[in-house]
């Protein structure tokens, strides 16, 4: 088993310790040590009052996939902060997913820019996350 | 039945229709036109692999505290951006509150500052978020 | 003249009237509808104490290259707010460039994405910036 | 001469070797552990296109009062992250303040709340630095 699998098995396994990212029924598309995209459905239990997926769902999808990717540097991370801008309402689309990469693997911090986006591609959000290597 | 008192009703109506709000239990302590701060219990729903509260949970109780603070200037609102710093991991607490300051009431914007804390006041997230009036 | 060409001279001819921006030395490298690349060079002037470019200077650089990406949109335009994070101490290079990406172009909104790099393209510094057009 | 006495004459001599410092004619006005304050004069040298300070100005602004305030925390400082949101257009002011705020003072990270505004109050930009503690 490679390095990078037994990450993958490793995240995979402490991911399953949340409740709240089982609530997301969040499942892996992609998974590299420079890039991870993850999806859940479109339901009306991520819904805001006006009908389309809240932004707090949202940023909850991208801080959990791009939270994947900095753990895949091999260690616990524990996020500094992050920045989502709403470009357009999540709506039409069967999966949200969320796309995350890697632009910074450093020392102590790592960070990672995400877009969020629906079943033909279409962008609804574009943000990014810092986080920091517990050690 | 007064101004501000109408506008909390509909927000409040407004509020039930959502299913992710109601999954986030939260309760509403304080509200004016200027500042409004609600709170969510403390549960294992809410943790991540860490045993302690999700970065997107805490973000999502922030944007909806702050919007609904934004609703309250009047009007339909949507997200611009949000952005969270994580300073203290959120535990040890019965309640997690989110205390919404409204900064810039403007034409089309609106402008406001969060902090999330605990139950001794002990601050674990601090943020800003933009609205844009839907018109 | 079409339509395109017209906008750049109208931008160009503005930026001069302001003293901050030729204090910069900015040149454009490449100016579309949906990007523009600009440079400074690197210049004691424009450092911190630590002898690397200064980091308000470095976002000044993306702020007045993406804010004319969002000029071309055809509007005179206002910053929401702008966002940089830090990924490496601009230095060792003879200009300091910076490539913002118009990723939204809405109906008052902009959304400009922005990196800054040095002359081999080692990334800097990434980051994002919202416009308001006026109208 | 006591501890905070001595970090500041430290800092003041740092910050003298900056030439972009010393372009900003910044003058502290407050100065303590938990919070400082600066200004610089509303110029014509400072202005954007439209007549008013430029954006990446009043970041410069705020990211040197920020990070002073950060250093007096004891150690070498360097940006992590800003962030901020321009509320009123900065004019018809004498002088351009800059608040800043500690929130968190960590093993490793700072966290600045930043406020600009002018000579009677007025709040012209919000915003956040994260900073790093360099060992």
């Amino acid at each position: 088993m490679d390095s990078l699998e037994s990450k993958k098995e490793i995240l995979l396994s402490e991911i399953q310790k949340s409740e709240f990212i089982k609530y997301l029924d969040l499942e892996f598309v992609e998974m590299t040590e420079e890039c991870v995209v993850g999806r859940i459905p479109y339901t009306s239990k991520f819904l805001n009052p006006y009908g389309t997926m809240h932004g707090g769902l949202l940023y909850s999808l991208a801080d959990t996939v791009a939270g994947s990717l900095a753990c895949l540097a091999g260690q616990m991370c524990t996020t500094v902060d992050g920045h989502l801008s709403y470009l357009s309402p999540a709506a039409n689309t069967q999966y949200v997913y969320c796309k995350a990469v890697r632009i910074k693997n450093g020392r102590q911090m790592v960070y990672v820019r995400v877009e969020i986006y629906g079943d033909d591609g279409k962008i609804f959000d574009d943000g990014s996350f810092n986080y920091f290597k517990m050690q």
